[in-house]
């Protein structure tokens, strides 16, 4: 066992820096937080319910610290033994003579309080408290939880769970956990971190990690999180030395801005953040008052701070492991084209198809490499899939003469070959090896993915080798296409803008006109348009606007405006607008007699563009999300929408715009005219900064349409709602008490 | 090893049956094939070209054959040596004394013709050719392939090949192939049969299956299918008793209809088929006239003809094996609701969550069942997933009482637990194997996977018990969905008419008006409209059908109307009509000189329906497939569009409706009018079977839009294109000839 992880962290010298904005140009700068040093690095552990059978949730502890050859002192806390598994026991945590780091705790729930008591006396930095009962059982657990937590933020101690797996650190050998994941053997350690809010998937992923050969370095399960949370655990492993990839196991956040820090820090460090979040199909929709918020759902705003965040949303444990163990190799595509070599054509055909499915170029070959190939292997493919067919398994070193012509010539940013049992049969194997290890050599940066379906010890040589190895070809592929999603969002900046501006008290907003008045103020284009009171008036201000005309009701009692005949398009008189404005006022006297009428707006008809949402729902969890879709189906039947914590810039607002399915028909699609993609950027821009300025007073904004006009023309907002928090502050799942979500009743679609 | 398979089949005593169109009425009832027995059970084998070193091409198959105990005579042919590993060798296979059922051909090309001029005269049932250089290498291997096939038709030979890796049956222990998989040991009887075009991929899937341990009784590679192709391998298959399960890897099919039949086959056998098709991403839309034709892409014509028969498409290796070896238990769920068992609340959530994406309904537990849980498990989850939790792990019974009460109650068509490495784990281990054995007793034909991640002896223990075994949730759920796809796939009739009509001539179909007049003819509501040669006849037509009236152009040298100006909409009175057709005619004349010009046509305007596009391509390898899709942007940029080989019936049709992402607008979403679906589905099938009808004179039919308008109001053709064959048959990609796809230059997408 390796010696104990030193943090170190980055240090800059500056001790301001960690307070500054993220975003004050450049990459945020941030010092390493040294808060759960004492959690992964204790000189001295307490054991307080320790047991004498090594096979029991209050035994294994003290036997994986002895497997692990844990170098600290050790002290079994057990009133009713003098001697634990041969320590000598204490009755009391206060009886311990020299200091405790760390105290693992695990009696009865109702036990807890008053031993957390005895640490916070005895001065102990960090407590783990296994014990279950607490706020995931009901009130009365609850009520538990939040005592612990005031005696633990009295005495400055750091508490793990409760109703956790506890955590270890594989290169001191502490283990302050009881899973039966090591049963056969502890971890032992590697660049991987694992962070997971649920004990069982953390214990079934180092359980996996150790059979696939992966060491984790630092491993944590947060529990209910009392105390410590996902995001720190993220954060501080984001600045962990010996951390180089970490894994994430997600329930629900409790600190939205918190996260987005940590996935920036990890980022910052170049550290791949590979995340699990469940519950895609029991996060319904928003209880929402506009358009915009029935379009947001908790899994969607995740989805978005994902991977605004340079993080990675695996599906599957298979998905996550498989990135995993090749991000630690530590290389990265340079492109997203995929070379692929085989020998079989009809399985180079098929990996072809799972890169284009995936969104891998298969890009061929140029002539001239084509020429080369050929000169080998007179009947290869060679566009690409490049077949080297029977006499490449023949003759192994023209595989790797292949790949090599691949890796000159095609600029691959990844490279995958199909093998199968061919490096298991004797007479192939040991110059297949040769020929690729010599590769190697000369291409030390390439990422280059083999299938192969080999016995493990082979297995291992070519992954000593630097190459990755699958035994399935479209994990090979779907990982190679997940190392450039990461590559991407590592080449990224953190979206950010200048300074938002500072937050001003909001105006009255109640109805259309008000609500475009100061979206106007916040740099997005409205119509000059006028509010009238009487027929007359609409017929003058017609005029003064230019005709066609749009007349609507105003009025804070009525948001939908149609449903009560409060809405005449395409007036196109002076006369027509006098008569029509008349009847529309009866229209709605009839339809609402109770409404509060401040007049009728006059608007210029616009037509002629594309139809697009914009929008804000403020999150409990995440603060201010702005959402983008096309009008009409592409939003209300086909859901296709794309969303951005805010705030962000307008490079950030490109990708969102093209982020979604329908882009093309903002881009010009089939002959059309091209939309004016970059004022639509800029005005989603300035909603996002207005978002984060008003996120107080703002729960949701909707501009419905947001018209955008042909190429240099611009972009309009022809109506628009905002709905105050204290009027309808959308609820998230993730505002369910925490230790609460594991349990029940996230409903899941029947 | 087992006997040696007799083929035996169903044979119902009429020998005129498989000659029976597959549907005139009820299942259609096929008999067994036995073109391939002489292949999977010759008596006696010659292997020209044996080989003394049992590790080169000529050595392989006498070995295996030796391994696997194969019971018949073997005559290695070899006129340089007279004992070939230990066995008189004949110099020519004419020498050999006794009958010869199979010879194994393994001589270069240029002595592959003389060889089987050898074995015609010898009086051999069937060669196997393992050679290569024949229509793969270009056009003298071509007529080398010609060649030998003459030779065999002739002398009512079978050939296996050229360039294939042959054939092997494990019952008998005939190995007839020289691949590397069995350089460890040849494969284990079982009942899976495996068909598979490319010799590689059929060399991965059995070694493949042999590391799963899925037993491979009869497997065969096509390679260039000079005489045996696919289609006649799974039919044979389909009718085999020792074959259960069909795996498939195709590449091009060449001969459709046998295709389909083999299909129905296999479905009226209860045989799964589990079909790899590559070139997803190679197959670009055919070359076609009509906007119909360029929304088909031979790709998903495939993805049309395997689901409308019955077969799955598997998009990757590991899934197509995890299905095969699911699908070897026989169990199939009984309906699309998935009951979810866990030991781990996040890990459940992930499961609700892979079960949702997949299509699987995670419906929940009655109240009555979910009080019995928690009676057991006082802080259980029980609503679905059903959340055991730690108690579960500490005491197994509670596992299988739990999944009991889910079967018993929930109604649930599958059942999926998720059990990491608790059943590795002593002290839970046996009682845990004990209680769900026990289960099993009760529970017969209950389809059960069980996640775990244990040694193979553990994992036996539970697949003998009649349990599904997995290492990943994700892979356990997608396969459960995948049987239930089969179930449904075996619960629906082969789609089919009672009688196609009999072909007639084509007549005369240039224009829109003659084209929508012969689909009336045919059962597809058109308009009453009228063709006139002056405006004035314009006029008079327009109060005869009806204002407003749409005037179109009638020229068989314009089929794309609004390019020419010749189309006018909403003319509204009978003097506008006059005038627009004056105007029309006038500007077409401009715009098209040439053009010979029928009349003009005037038809009442419809509009108030649902705009949706019909039409037929007739596909060369597949014949006539009709597609179906909605107007706008749902076909033009989303392309969500479904197909169908014609013909077919009503329920297939109404399949079809419903498989397109954009449905719900038909069925009345968001409170939209309903549109007549069933006057749809009822045109749907009449053009169906108008396209057989028809197949040898049309290439392609595009009704567009065909308006489909309120409930009970019908549809009606307002625009129809018929392609004649003899202008425009779309070319597929299945055209090229066989052998020369796996090579080079199928365009893969950049």
């Amino acid at each position: 066992m390796g010696a104990i992880a030193a943090h170190s962290g980055r240090d800059d010298g500056d001790p301001a820096a960690h307070d500054r904005p993220a975003c004050s140009g450049g990459r945020p700068r941030m010092r390493a937080p040294a808060t759960l040093d004492a959690l992964f690095a204790p000189r001295s552990v307490a054991i307080i319910g320790a047991s004498n059978d090594s096979n029991r949730i209050g035994g294994r502890p003290l036997r994986y610290l002895r497997e692990a050859g844990f170098a600290g002192a050790v002290y079994p806390v057990n009133p009713r033994r003098n001697e634990v598994q041969g320590l000598r026991a204490y009755a009391d945590v206060r009886d311990i003579p020299g200091p405790v780091d760390l105290a693992i705790v695990i009696v009865s729930a109702d036990l807890v309080v008053e031993t957390i008591e005895a640490c916070a006396e005895k001065g102990i930095g960090c407590a783990i408290i296994f014990s279950s009962g607490f706020a995931e059982v009901g009130p009365e657990g609850a009520r538990r939880q939040q005592r612990i937590e005031e005696i633990a933020r009295a005495a400055g101690m750091r508490l793990l769970g409760p109703n956790c797996l506890g955590a270890f650190n594989s290169h001191s050998g502490f283990f302050g956990t009881f899973t039966q994941a090591f049963d056969t053997g502890v971890m032992f350690p590697g660049e991987l971190g694992v962070v997971s809010q649920s004990g069982a998937a953390g214990a079934h992923l180092a359980y996996m990690c150790r059979q696939r050969c992966i060491g984790i370095g630092h491993w944590i399960t947060t529990g209910n999180e009392a105390d410590i949370e996902v995001s720190e655990c993220v954060e501080w492993m984001a600045h962990a030395p010996h951390v180089k990839v970490i894994a994430l196991f997600v329930e629900a956040i409790r600190n939205g801005p918190r996260f987005v820090r940590a996935l920036e820090a990890a980022r910052e460090h170049g550290k791949p953040v590979i995340a699990i979040k469940v519950g895609r199909s029991a996060a319904g929709a928003l209880a929402a008052a506009s358009h915009t918020g029935a379009l947001v759902g908790e899994d969607k705003i995740y989805d978005a701070v994902l991977r605004q965040h340079g993080a990675y949303r695996a599906e599957s444990i298979d998905e996550l492991l498989d990135l995993t163990y090749a991000s630690l190799q530590g290389r990265f595509p340079s492109n997203s084209r995929l070379g692929i070599v085989t020998t079989s054509g009809g399985l180079g055909i098929l990996a072809a198809d799972a890169a284009v499915q995936v969104g891998l170029a298969v890009a061929p070959l140029n002539e001239g490499a084509r020429g080369k190939i050929t000169a080998m292997i007179p009947f290869a493919g060679t566009r690409n899939p490049i077949d080297v067919t029977a006499q490449g398994v023949n003759e192994p070193i023209l595989i790797s003469r292949s790949i090599a012509c691949a890796l000159n010539e095609g600029g691959y940013g990844s490279l995958v070959c199909f093998l199968t049992s061919a490096p298991a049969v004797p007479s192939i194997g040991t110059p297949l090896l040769q020929a690729l290890v010599s590769l190697r050599q000369d291409h030390p940066d390439a990422v280059i993915a083999l299938e192969m379906v080999v016995p493990p010890e082979i297995r291992r040589q070519y992954e000593e080798a630097g190459f990755l190895v699958f035994e399935d070809l479209h994990r090979a592929i779907r990982t190679l296409h997940a190392l450039d999603v990461i590559r991407n969002g590592f080449a990224l900046q953190p979206s950010c803008v200048p300074d938002a501006p500072a937050a001003t008290a909001l105006p009255d907003v109640a109805d259309e006109y008000n609500a475009k008045l100061l979206l106007g103020r916040h740099g997005i284009p409205v119509l000059a348009e006028r509010v009238v009171s009487t027929p007359a008036q609409a017929a003058e201000a017609a005029r003064e606007v230019g005709l066609p005309v749009v007349l609507k009701i105003v009025s804070p009692d009525i948001p939908h405006k149609t449903e009560v005949g409060g809405v005449v398009l395409d007036v196109r008189t002076v006369e027509a607008a006098e008569e029509q404005a008349r009847a529309l006022l009866h229209r709605v006297a009839e339809a609402r007699p109770d409404a509060r009428i401040s007049g009728i707006l006059v608007s210029p008809m616009r037509s002629g563009g594309i139809e697009s949402i914009c929008g804000v729902v403020n999150d409990a969890v995440f603060g201010p999300v702005v959402v983008f879709g096309l009008g009409g189906i592409h939003v209300e039947l086909l859901r296709d929408v794309s969303f951005r914590l805010a705030p962000f810039d307008e490079a950030e607002a490109h990708r969102m715009i093209r982020e979604i399915r329908g882009a093309q028909i903002l881009l010009g699609a089939r002959g059309g005219a091209r939309g004016d993609v970059d004022a639509l950027a800029r005005s989603l821009a300035a909603l996002s900064r207005f978002a984060v300025a008003h996120r107080d007073q703002v729960a949701e904004v909707d501009i419905n349409p947001m018209m955008v006009l042909p190429e240099g023309e611009g972009v309009v907002a022809l109506d628009a709602l905002i709905v105050r928090s204290e009027s309808a502050r959308p609820q998230s799942v993730s505002n369910i008490p925490h230790g609460a979500e594991n349990r029940e009743d996230r409903s899941v679609l029947a």
